[in-house]
């Protein structure tokens, strides 16, 4: 089996460089090639995960921060839609890696989630590509990215 | 004719196993083959549902949880609207089984409800693959899967 | 010329039986061949519209009734964009027949409207196949299927 | 270089003849031949303004009258959508001509508006058929059609 | 390496001219081939943008000032949709730069917001086409073309 490829596409809007911590993470889970990208803003990722994923990339992690204005909102729900679009179009996984400035209070805590929240889709995509049947074994226990797991409803 | 193949597709972030609810059932109706993959979240469904629909699966159930928050919902917004153009691409029917946290007020309930919904639509698609003359049979009842059925309107 | 063939797509959710209307008037109407499906809810009703357009039907008709909580009303918003989309893909009609359950105060009024907007469609669905002209009269005449029409602006 | 044909689309629904207003005008302006098709309601729009261009039409026009309520603007939005998802799949312009009837407080004024924004727009399709130069020479001046022209921002 | 094209789309809607000043910038930082065409507002962009780009332009910047009432939004949010799309159908970049008029209190304030975005969104065109390294030398900075900078996260 050939080495598989990850495209990473980041923004230089995003005040958090989320796209070093998943690579971080994802080299120390297993061997794959990494493609990185960077583009202005979230609007851009769309294509930029296409042009990759058409280029032979497996898998594409997107990272954005959205500001916290009801326009940022806006954007994230445009960029969202286009990498579902951009997965459709080429049947492949675009994991998107979202932290909205309104999800922490001071700029450490947001950091901070950025961080874990890149580290644990990296996990997301390692789990993809080599360990599908590790998702189905979490599947239905809430887990939440960056944050603490919400877990399986008690009963 | 050939067997049925089923594509479940579920997720991490939710709270309760609804795929397995819903195999359970559907092997209790009919003969399909069932093939899972289980993603991250609810973002996560349209292509992988694509994916088992263009591997030959005749129809798929997507499974979500979305949380509580407006983001949540927006995130409910975006995968739906994947799922339908999913659809629209590979004419077959992906039926969606998505649960908001806010349908229930304790995790009991919430339970419950998901897990009669994964059922009830377990028991749409048996129709849809093998009966559609039932579907026709309920037209404008006010079914509600999950839920006590509206019924239709009392003249 | 061949007869044209009409589908009908319905939902075991809507709490009317809309199609029949439709049908009944449609037979009265015209002689065409009527292709009959019934979905569980409105967001199954784009693609199975779409099978029926690229099965050879010339134009579907397709019947919901959204409740009235928000989650409802994005449904139905997910639906017609859907709707559309299979529109765009095919190069024909699919009339869309939704009514809100919020449009009427009783059943029994919601009923009444369901049933003239039905066959008021049917009417247009007529027109549209076979008579376009009469359609162009009525062209900035404030139509309404189903209520009193706001007739054209006074000035 | 053989005449151009402009497709003109409009609704039953819509209480204003803005298509006559803009054939009109069209005619006085330039040789084009005319393709008129009116639909129920504006969802009814982008399906029929494909099928003109991919008859040969080299533009659509294509009027609305949106209602005031909640559910109309959705239904707006719906169809924009689709004109713009239409115009991308066949690389010609569809010009949206929409009047809103909460953009005036009586009939007689919103009757003149739709009329006055019917024409300016079929100004704006001569151009940009047979003279684009004139747009840019009117770029960035706050061109408002129907109403009166913003103008550029005063520095 | 073949002279790079870049297309220039803006309105005639909007109040600035910031198709000149990009253009402006553009010419300093680089030699490419600029295409430069207008249409009457922002929901025409996706279409001629796509033309553009079909017709061999390597990027397209497309320009518009979207107003302030809700309506503005939602056309912003519709022509925003079609931007993404027309890129994932070409595969390549449609940069977007708009601003809108509840951005700033004053014409003359707006309008420098307008020739700062402009700009500022010209150089990231420059370093998508020529220079995509010092992008990523950008990544999680926090950069807002037009205004200042949001910067990094303070740990």
């Amino acid at each position: 089996m050939s080495t598989k490829r990850v495209g990473i596409v980041d923004t230089t809007f995003a005040r958090y460089d989320m796209a070093r911590a998943a690579m971080e993470e994802l080299k120390q889970l297993c061997s794959v090639k990494l493609e990185r990208r960077t583009v202005p803003g979230i609007k851009d990722l769309p294509v930029e995960s296409k042009v990759l994923l058409d280029g032979g990339c497996d898998l594409v992690m997107a990272f954005g921060m959205p500001g916290s204005k009801p326009i940022d909102k806006q954007c994230a729900h445009e960029a969202s839609l286009g990498l579902i679009i951009a997965q459709l179009l080429t049947n492949k996984h675009i994991i998107e890696v979202f932290v909205f400035e309104d999800e922490a209070s001071t700029d450490q805590e947001l950091a901070e989630l950025a961080d874990r929240r890149a580290r644990e889709h990296a996990r997301n995509v390692y789990r993809l590509l080599f360990k599908p049947g590790e998702l189905t074994k979490l599947a239905g226990t809430g887990q939440r990215e960056g944050g603490p797991d919400a877990g399986p409803l008690r009963r």
